[in-house]
């Protein structure tokens, strides 16, 4: 692989209230998921957001998650189909809607947060993500996390899916995420970081938390833009793979 | 004239709670203001309201407002200008992704409540309107009140846009609508509300409340169904134009 | 037993949308859960509930709810414990601060619907409501449902409790109460409900769906107000304990 | 004078968006303006500012608001009287049990942003608070802008109040805040603002715009602490305070 994308959640600011680092991120990224109103994002932040990618030719992704802003949509919500469908089809709609105002398109969903984590694995919640964004527009791309079955099940119900890779956490034996709960669940070394993402996207392979090599079919890398450390996680995995001839590039581009 | 357009405020459930009663409006109009979520509808409902349009044949309008669900955006805001844009483009947004997985399309904007009757005249926020209209789709028409500013301001600006009376106020000898607080601001009487509505197809003109003959051009009559009674005299209204040759058609269709 | 209580959940407007006929229902019950917030209710329109509660002689509960008005607190959500401690302390103040305007006290507790249910099985966010309870007035009583684990564990944590049976569900021979899923899971009839909720107050029993009698120890009768049909059943009720010579009244002034 | 009482606003996170600096506002002010979840402020994170406020022995208020968290309480909003005094009631409620929970007491009331600057000279909104004051606790101290009719309104209708001014804002000759639109109606170093509070302090005066003095009636000083020259400005503020024998104390304990 000589070419990768690469990730980050953007957008995520809320009226007065700041977050996250958007133009440092755009800097680093080819790919933009933008917060959609339901966890974050107010529509003059994500326009404002939706304009400076635009700008730098960054791909946008519709961030959509369920609605609960005080809890940043990282809570698990027992939500019926017919609502995720129509919350999905609400959310991309909005952001294309600001999208077509910047000149541009939606290309990509990810789900945010729990959602993100209970479709994974949730028939489902999935179906409904995949009915949404399909009754919408079925040229959406969805994104999920690699080896999860969301991605064949969006496959098979005719979505093009893109599988992805969290720069910063470790893996189990079995190509699974070690839980947040579990002692060395998250990499903070830049460096280390950066060797493992190139050793991704050269040979498709990581070093699981028990020392193993595992197989990880990822097209994409999530990297987070949440604070100083963060950004400078992702701007040295960007360094490295250009240090190394691989280009980061939109996976919509390739 | 020979036809002309009905329109009503839809989709403004919200989640557990009803409102009006859109199966029976649907019947009568020939346009649907619906809800985008910021003062009524949430996507679940917006949804169902738009396939029931869809399914007859009604054109769809963005019914936008103020973020003020608690209020129902009823209350004038100071909102600014850039606010005002994003705000306009993001609930526009939403309402064409979920038409298109009805799959129709959203033909116009009616601005709700306190911001319709702010924009008529406010040049500030009117014109913040019609920019975020302009920014994400140029060829939605806008419709606002029949004799007010907002329209030749829309017009300059290269926006299409059509006037509309209102069936059950009563009208100033100047072409203004009565103040709600005024006795009298408010008709109730089916078959007379109905004799209005058609001098006003036929003739353009109508009674104001001094007993003068004024002139209105409008091209669409605002009904609403947020009653038995309401329904009954959009139902009226409907039947004296079908009695009396005109046809309720939607100025997208004319 | 010669006095029973019967509450229901009241204050359920919001804005602009109406629910319930409150005004029926405070002439039937003794206890008004009131909604504070999170599911249903805005300031005006619980301070109007409260003040027509306290003219009334009814007892106020606080109707508390998961953050989740779209889903009318409906959905179950997995909220952490610190989160629900001050959701649940927030939400009892604010009506507190109501009954105060009204010139009455709060005098029970009792979550909703999915919170609720949750509660009533799950010791983690079960124990974070009496926690906040606690915090906030140790001598409100908890409301919950008669044979179900959160009674006992409030009563271990010092809270007085009220067990509360609900009049139109049909219940398991293990006391439990019938999934709505299941066919004759709802009671329709007013005077076969009538007939249940005497014998409970009478003799602490009821017929379960397989005809076996089973014991129910309840100090409180749930009743619906949410259509007219529910009005009608809680009014039966009323009449049939009147007749029979019980006394409707409040666990609170027991 | 050799006491002065100097005020934050504080509690303003939201949920996952972090605002201001509260532990570092806490070590410096004798009074929190606590944010009460309209404009600002989840449950939870209200408690953790309450909390630490006791532990400071800092004096809390409640910071209340128009409903416009997206708008952080800063548009103008032409809410009805009935909404207001409900809305007032409702936050000042909250507050008052998220501080039970922490074991003291809510002892006056700051208007916040728009509602702020609305009521100093709007009767109609400013007797809508007050009112909504009384209903809920009568000893509550309003706190409004030095020299507006609010005070004195506030006054007539029974409750205490005091009057405070803004550290980092000019004055015009008649001892209005120079408009923000306007050049030089924010004051910047430190050093300059904590001379003007000494002499406020001291004499009642302040020297305004235009160079005259004008004397300034305030038992209260606003600071800010949303950014870290903001915080080093109140800071100096304080030193200067107590390197001149000056008490910061709140008004409630003078």
């Amino acid at each position: 692989m000589t070419a990768i994308d690469l990730n980050s959640d953007l957008g995520e600011s809320y009226g007065a209230w700041a977050m996250g680092d958007d133009a440092a991120m755009l800097a680093i990224v080819s790919s933009a998921n933008v917060a959609c109103g339901f966890h974050a994002g107010d529509p003059a932040g994500i326009l404002k957001t939706v304009k400076a990618a635009a700008g730098k030719g960054v791909s946008i992704g519709a961030h959509v998650s369920y609605p609960d802003r005080v809890g940043f949509g990282r809570r698990d919500m027992d939500v019926t189909g017919g609502e995720l469908i129509a919350d999905v089809i609400y959310q991309i709609g909005a952001l294309k809607g600001i999208a077509a105002a910047a000149g541009v398109g939606v290309g990509y969903v990810k789900p945010h947060g729990a959602l993100y984590n209970r479709i994974a694995y949730d028939p489902k919640q999935g179906q409904a993500v995949i009915d949404g964004i399909k009754a919408i527009d079925p040229s959406l791309v969805l994104m999920g996390l690699a080896g999860s079955p969301i991605l064949e099940r969006a496959r098979k119900s005719g979505l093009n899916v893109v599988a992805e890779a969290f720069a910063d956490r470790a893996y189990t034996p079995d190509g699974q995420l070690v839980s947040r709960r579990e002692e060395g669940s998250v990499l903070h070394d830049p460096q280390l970081i950066a060797r493992r993402m190139l050793q991704l996207a050269r040979e498709g392979t990581l070093e699981a938390i028990d020392g193993s090599t595992i197989r990880i079919d990822a097209q994409s890398i999530c990297v987070h833009g949440d604070s100083p450390g963060a950004v400078a996680i992702a701007r040295e995995i960007r360094r490295a793979f250009e240090a190394d001839g691989i280009t980061v590039r939109s996976f919509l581009t390739a």
